[in-house]
């Protein structure tokens, strides 16, 4: 289940974007997320076929973009701003994590917020950085910083998802067996090895024991503990049929 | 400061990469992480002008890059494989968010890790999903699935830097087998099973996929596969010793 209420009411804006594919991408990256309120400020070129090229199945974003002259549009209706800052800059601003800062955007999300992203080169204006209550910055390696603009979209967008509470990634869970069943196998296991005297050495509790640290990792589910008993029980019949085998043979001598 | 060691062990393996304009950006997306291993399992086009006019400048990662025509090339050393999974499967399995799977990832990193991210097209084959230890899944719209590559190497490496930082939980940990010696265990339990003639029957490779799932997620220590070979070892010597007794006694006759 999505949850549309709060993620419809967030803005990416992207201002004076230079290069049309990065539009594109951006769109792309946020339908992932379900985001899908893109602003444009002024774009170089927009409509564009790269920007469509790039959005791949996230064309209907690009149609639905808002494309503005000023900043003011861009923000019309919206309580809160978290600004996109790829450098540290002379007035000392707090600056938060993406993982920080958009859990204090979701709670603001019973009403329109925005995501401002400011153009590829030169980032955010002075004049943007004023209308932003949150300044945001991904954590990168210091010797290479250059996030391309889609990529950031993605990640804030990624974990403006996991604080809107749809981190789920739909995964189906290992159900483990219960004690007893696992205890069964290890009782069986035991038996095993003893017969083969594996478990005739110096340190069979030991072994053992380091056998159990294994499968307890392992977290076995009851149809894993059915072949591996499987397996250990046709190994015994195994051993059954060749003594018997042996049997026949010195009885007829 | 870096944590150079741990991320600087930190392999991604591009499988079978179709679009070489995914390759540069993957490179790039590493590098503005902290990552710089890439591994690229018989791309289609490589070396390629649009990889390199993707990758800004990454060109370092990309002049670095092992192009490798086998996986277990490109695994060769590796001790833990976290494997991308966009799809559910028919043979459920545990997969993890990559927030949740990072830091398991991350504690490994005195040895080799890798993360490994399948086709464009189709994802991960079956023979690769078998060498993944983790299988993770970025959550996503579930109406719009379409990640980009480079996008989802973007979102999976921001989280192991994120991990790297976090530093030690003080859990014991678990130092895991490499990936040859792995495959070694299988081989031996692969014909112990097949000699008792359970791996006779209608699923052999399905059984040896379930239990290859099973060990995954146990992540083998070296010392526990040599007691698992050990027990593989005695079974069939304890066969061979009856079997050669029977031998001996129907030459008596």
């Amino acid at each position: 289940m999505e949850n549309f209420d709060a993620l419809n009411n967030v803005r990416v804006i992207l201002s004076h974007t230079t290069h049309p594919g990065n539009i594109g991408a951006a769109a792309r990256a946020m339908k992932t997320m379900g985001l899908s309120r893109l602003y444009l400020i002024n774009p170089r070129y927009f409509p564009d076929a790269q920007a469509t090229a790039m959005a791949a199945g996230a064309d209907d974003v690009l149609a639905n973009a808002q494309v503005c002259s000023t900043l003011d549009e861009a923000l019309h209706g919206v309580v809160m701003v978290a600004g996109m800052s790829a450098r540290v800059r002379d007035i000392s601003q707090e600056v938060l994590a993406p993982r920080e800062a958009m859990p204090l955007l979701m709670q603001q999300t019973r009403q329109q917020v925005a995501l401002l992203f400011g153009t590829e080169m030169s980032g955010l204006t002075n004049e943007e950085l004023a209308r932003c209550q949150l300044m945001v910055r991904i954590p990168v390696n210091p010797d290479y910083t250059s996030l391309n603009l889609a990529a950031a979209v993605q990640l804030v967008s990624y974990e403006l998802r996991l604080a809107a509470g749809q981190g789920d990634c739909g995964a189906p869970e290992v159900t483990p067996a219960s004690a007893e069943h696992v205890e069964g196998f290890f009782r069986q296991l035991e038996a095993a090895l003893t017969e083969i005297e594996f478990l005739n050495g110096k340190h069979p509790t030991k072994l053992m024991h380091k056998l159990r640290r294994l499968y307890a990792r392992a977290r076995l589910e009851p149809e894993e503990i059915n072949i591996l008993r499987g397996i250990l029980t046709l190994t015994t019949q195994y051993h059954g049929k060749l003594k018997q085998e042996l049997k026949e043979n010195v009885q007829r001598d």
